[in-house]
This record gives C-alpha cells, structure tokens and sequence, in this order.
C-alpha cells in the first residue's frame, strides 16, 4: 500500500480527546510524504470546523485533505447535466454547493437532486413531509443520501442520523437513494480519485468493522481497523477479517515499516 | 361467502362526499342479517368518530361494527404476558389501550411494546428519537404498527402516513414491525374471529388493489374491487386478479342474489 485514509473519530480522537500519539503519527506521515485523506460520514459539520478540529489537536489539515459526504455529493452533482437541487443539509454543509442551481428552502416542487444529510432537531413532520413531496412529485427526482449512519452516540444518549430518514422516503417513495459516504464504495472510489492512486494501493484505516473496513475491501482498498473508538472485540467475530488490526493509530509507523 | 368486510374511504365515501347508494346497500346488508365489519387503517381517528362519520352519511354503525388498527393492537397486546407499552398515537386512538400499563409519555426506556401509529404534524427529531431509544434500550421490545400505509392525500396535497415512520425505526433499530391493518393477514384475522366466520366464506370490498385485495387473499378471504375511490384501469394489470370487480358499492346486492 502506499496511500492511506483516516477515518477521524475514533481513529484521532474521541469526540474531545485527542488519541495518544496521533499528532505524531500525522506528523510521521507528512514527513513520509505519504498520501492521504481524512474520510468521515460527519454531515453535520463542514470541512472549516472538521481541519480546525484536527488543528486543535494538533495535526497538520488543509481543507483539501478532507473527504465529507457533502464534498462527494457536490462533485457528483456538477458532473451531472443541471437540475435544480433541494437541499436537507445543516447550514455548515451548504457552502460545499455553491455554484450549483438550488431549490428556495420552501419549495415543494421543481427539483432534479434531493440531499438528504444529518438535520437533527431541524426534522419535523413538515420537512420530511417537503422532501417526500417533492420527490413523489417527478418520477424522475433523485435521492441522494450523505452517507447511511443509522446514530450516533450523543452527550444524552443514542441520536438518530441520517440513515432513518432516508430510509423513511425510501420507503414513502419506493426509490432507492443514492448513498455518498461510508460503506459505499462511490465514496471511496472518489477518495482515491482525489489522491490519484489506485483502489488497491490505499489503506482505509478506521474503528467501524463495517463502514470502514468490510466497505473499504468491498471497494477494492485494504481495510485496517485500530482497537480504539467504536471497536469492540466482538467486531472480529462478525464474519469480516480486517488486512490489519492496529492497537491505535500509534502502531501505524511500525506496521508500515514492516510491511513495506 | 357468507359474510362482507367493508373498506370505508373510497367504498361508502370519498373524503367528504358518501357514494351514492352506499347508505341503501348498507340498509340491505342489515336486512339480509349478512354478518359484516367495517376495516379501516385509519389510526388518526378513534372508532366514536369513524362511527359518527358513517352515521352522518345515513349507515347504521356502532363502534362494536368497526375494526381499527389500534383496536386489533390493543386486543393483541391484552393476550400478551404484561409488560408496560409505550404509546405513539393521537389521542383519539389513546382509550383502545385503556386497561393496559402504559409508560408515561416522556420515558426513554423500560417499554416491553413500542406502539407506532400515525402521528403527522406531532412527530418531531425528540418524538422519533425517544420511540428509537425505547427500542434500542430493550432488545426484547417489539415494535407494532398501526397500519403500513405509506402516505395519504390531503387537502393541501400528499401526506407521510404511519409507514415511513415505522421504516425509519426499522431500519435504526435492524428490528422489524409488527403490522395490525391492511394488508397484514392477522388484520384480516382478527375480523374473521370478531364475526365468527371462516376467512374462506368473508368478502373483503375495497377499492385498492393491493391493501384490500391481495391482502385479503393471501389471508385466505376472497377479494373484491370497487371502481369507485382510488380505482385507476391500471391496477386490473398489477398481477392481482379481483374475485370479483364491481362498478361501485351499489352493484354488491345484484351480485350478492346471483352468487348465492
């Protein structure tokens, strides 16, 4: 391998806390000149609040080196022939399209692309009722999805993400949504398009058995999962077999040293 | 067949306006003494109001005479072992569960039964939220629909209906839905049970193909279309065959004496 993805929360830091040794490891990969990525389902928050978390801690970003939901959908979306686009994105998530013809905020009708991203308390009857109009309105409307996370572990308990909602116009509609974000493979296929290197080349280093590892192998890349975040020892017992199990992200170096 | 179930909306009225004849054929169904029920999914009005409704359009109904999604809920969840059930209904539907132990409305866990009926304007992220932290807090808690239907027309336009909601929760929690209504065979069941006939010798009446009809013989009853309500040409061409089809409720008594 000779590019690498970083899954983000989990894999750099707990929600706050920073991961022991991962501003060494970062700082380890620039001076290796290794290329790579930062991947998160996160449509919550754009790239600004995402590098400057990762400065926070520590680590080297640029805008550029990050890969969101959004950030796909929005490059997909410009290489389709125009259409007007209603967006379901929390405001941080919109300025990534700019430039593309959207649909006034009230509309229930006229749209080509329906997003569909993380809103949170922003859902109400009304809204999902909008997205569902609008969609049943032209056959041919797309659903778009900015990633599938079913929830997320919140400050006071489990919270829905995207995933429910989706899936609930999913079935109001009878169309299957388009999904830009982990497990899909469109997600990382862009991802290795952004950094120029072949599918099989690329580690997808990250704490989610599925999302990260078995979606990153079912994309042709090589899965690693680190023993930090989300991961629980029952994770290897669920029928996918990770081409790396990393203690933390502070094995990397020695792993790559060997494996090279 | 010796015994009649009737679909209300689009057989004895559309929305507001009866269909004509609906009230003299009803009018011959008592007088025949041919045992009969009145099958809605409806789970946004209780039976006192469904009765009223009937009432005003010149049928004789009593509430005993109406069978609800909310009613066939309330009668499973009483043959169940205790447990308490967190209801997410209107209030018209609430007094169907009256008897049963019922979790306070703002709880997030201790629910045995997750009850999802058709909320509109009252759902929001904390109500569709609470309803997933019920289910993901007890892997024993069983989710049970009022009715899948997926959404309903309006006088403003189209409306999500209970469906969406219970697929959103169904896809969060990977649990699948108990469903009380059309076209689910216990709904059909439990109207051949409260009549004392054989499915086999019940007529199902509705004007949707696939709720009334297919639902109603994959039940075991036989399945007759009306071209009256939401009938379109096209669903003759789904692949559902009616046992019988007729032009509206109004034909029933001139095929009744012919079939007998």
């Amino acid at each position: 391998v000779r590019a690498i993805l970083f899954d983000m929360d989990g894999v750099l830091y707990n929600s706050e806390t920073p991961i022991e040794g991962a501003a060494e490891v970062m700082r380890w990969v620039r001076e290796q000149r290794i290329p790579h990525l930062f991947v998160t389902n996160t449509s919550s928050r754009g790239r600004r609040q995402l590098k400057e978390k990762l400065n926070r801690f520590g680590i080297a970003a640029e805008e550029n080196d990050i890969l969101t939901p959004a950030l796909a959908t929005a490059g997909w979306l410009r290489e389709q022939t125009s259409g007007p686009v209603a967006l379901f994105v929390k405001p941080a998530a919109r300025s990534e399209f700019d430039g593309l013809t959207i649909l006034p905020d009230q509309a229930e009708a006229g749209a080509r692309y329906v997003v569909i991203g993380d809103l949170q308390e922003a859902w109400d009857f009304r809204t999902l009722n909008r997205a569902f109009r609008l969609l049943h309105s032209d056959r041919e409307a797309v659903l778009l999805a900015l990633g599938m996370t079913r929830y997320w572990q919140a400050s006071d308990g489990l919270r829905l993400d995207v995933a429910p909602f989706v899936a609930a116009l999913e079935h109001a509609t009878g169309r299957q949504a388009m999904v830009f974000g982990k497990p899909g493979a469109p997600f990382f296929h862009a991802a290795a398009s952004r950094m120029g290197v072949p599918a099989s080349q690329i580690l997808m280093i990250g704490d989610d058995i599925e999302t990260d590892v078995a979606g990153a192998q079912r994309a042709g890349l090589k899965g690693a999962l680190v023993r930090t975040g989300k991961f629980r020892p029952a994770d290897l017992e669920c029928g996918v077999t990770p081409d790396v199990v990393l203690e933390s992200i502070r094995s990397l170096p020695e792993w790559w040293s060997q494996a090279q």
